[in-house]
């Protein structure tokens, strides 16, 4: 678990160049920002926050971040991942994204009620450009271990996808199914209650399941 | 649906400074940025994805940013808003989330089918504050247009961060369940798939469900 506060939440004036001084304050004491988001802001005010990397002192970050004249407040919230975790992604159609979700869920709550976070993101989709790029994204997908994919023929740009965020490190899943992507996924598993399961194992750190004693097999 | 091709990817050396270097050509266009992710970097490399508020002239800011001494690569890449789209979030007990997330997805695949983009996100947890703080945090996760909580019994803190979201213009339904949450949220619904897919039909652009007609009541 990471963690449990380390994200800053920043209240400010909604002028252009406030990100510009912030990041100067972290640059200047030489602490990494891993994301920044900025939130739904009214009434000429801007919120953001701030993920900070490992290492920074936080104290000294929100003592120097308090004294910008263009910031009204600043306060320690815990993090994304301390709160929502690791997370599994779901993509393909309805009727198989459902039950991957339900096996996940199942898997997932064992798991946190012993004191882990996963959560299972899904989305259905049609269409190989359409699935390509959601497959793609997941690399961009803050805290995302690993992809299931849910269909019933899957193949070309969507194999392509695959050993792209492969060789980004993450991990994938595919359902039994027509096309290639079967040959481009680390696993292949025919039930998809189990092959929700099976995603949270993968990336638990209370399960004993290593994928990589698995990999190319089909279950 | 938003632009496509509103986020900008950025490769640059992974040293202190170059956020600070990236958000001064922004400010100098005036150019407002939403969220700046920092992605999973080696060898010296950063990367970090940029996603651009409306209004901004992309072309510019790519010239400008490509210039930075730091920076290498500069491409336009699609917004996660374009391709995950709007986000259902369900949080709760396993049993509860799983069914909901059924019913979300499969009224999501009949959307997403027509144009639409719409995720359904999911975490199954225990306890009054583990939920409480998930509920809250909700507010802070991007894209995020409806709760569902999906449980048996939940009250106190969890019913006063439904109140605080919903203050923050977020939609929140609630299963038929023993606690106040029932009273804190938009509206009540008995069936899991039901709940699933009435938060769907809720955000979906090609829906005609309006829960404003609907609010305070038990379905």
């Amino acid at each position: 678990m990471a963690d449990a506060a380390r994200t800053l939440l920043l209240e400010g004036d909604d002028v252009p160049g406030v990100l510009s001084r912030v990041a100067a304050v972290f640059a200047a004491h030489d602490a990494n920002i891993s994301s920044i988001q900025t939130l739904a802001s009214g009434s000429g005010r801007a919120m953001m926050t701030i993920e900070v990397g490992a290492g920074a002192d936080l104290g000294v970050l929100v003592r120097d971040l308090s004294a910008l004249p263009l910031v009204h407040r600043v306060a320690l919230e815990p993090s994304l991942l301390s709160i929502y975790g690791k997370r599994v992604i779901i993509i393909g159609g309805g009727a198989q994204v459902g039950q991957v979700a339900v096996g996940a869920i199942s898997e997932a709550d064992r798991h946190n009620i012993r004191g882990e976070r996963i959560s299972v993101d899904t989305i259905p989709l049609v269409g190989e450009q359409a699935l390509a790029a959601a497959v793609h994204a997941v690399a961009r997908l803050p805290r995302a271990k690993i992809l299931v994919l849910a269909g019933a023929i899957m193949g070309g740009e969507i194999a392509e996808a695959v050993r792209d965020i492969r060789r980004q490190g993450l991990l994938v899943i595919s359902l039994n199914m027509v096309g290639s992507v079967r040959e481009a996924a680390d696993l292949v598993v025919t039930d998809p209650l189990q092959a929700g399961v099976m995603a949270v194992m993968a990336i638990a750190d209370t399960a004993k399941f290593d994928i990589a004693r698995q990999r190319g097999k089909t279950y």
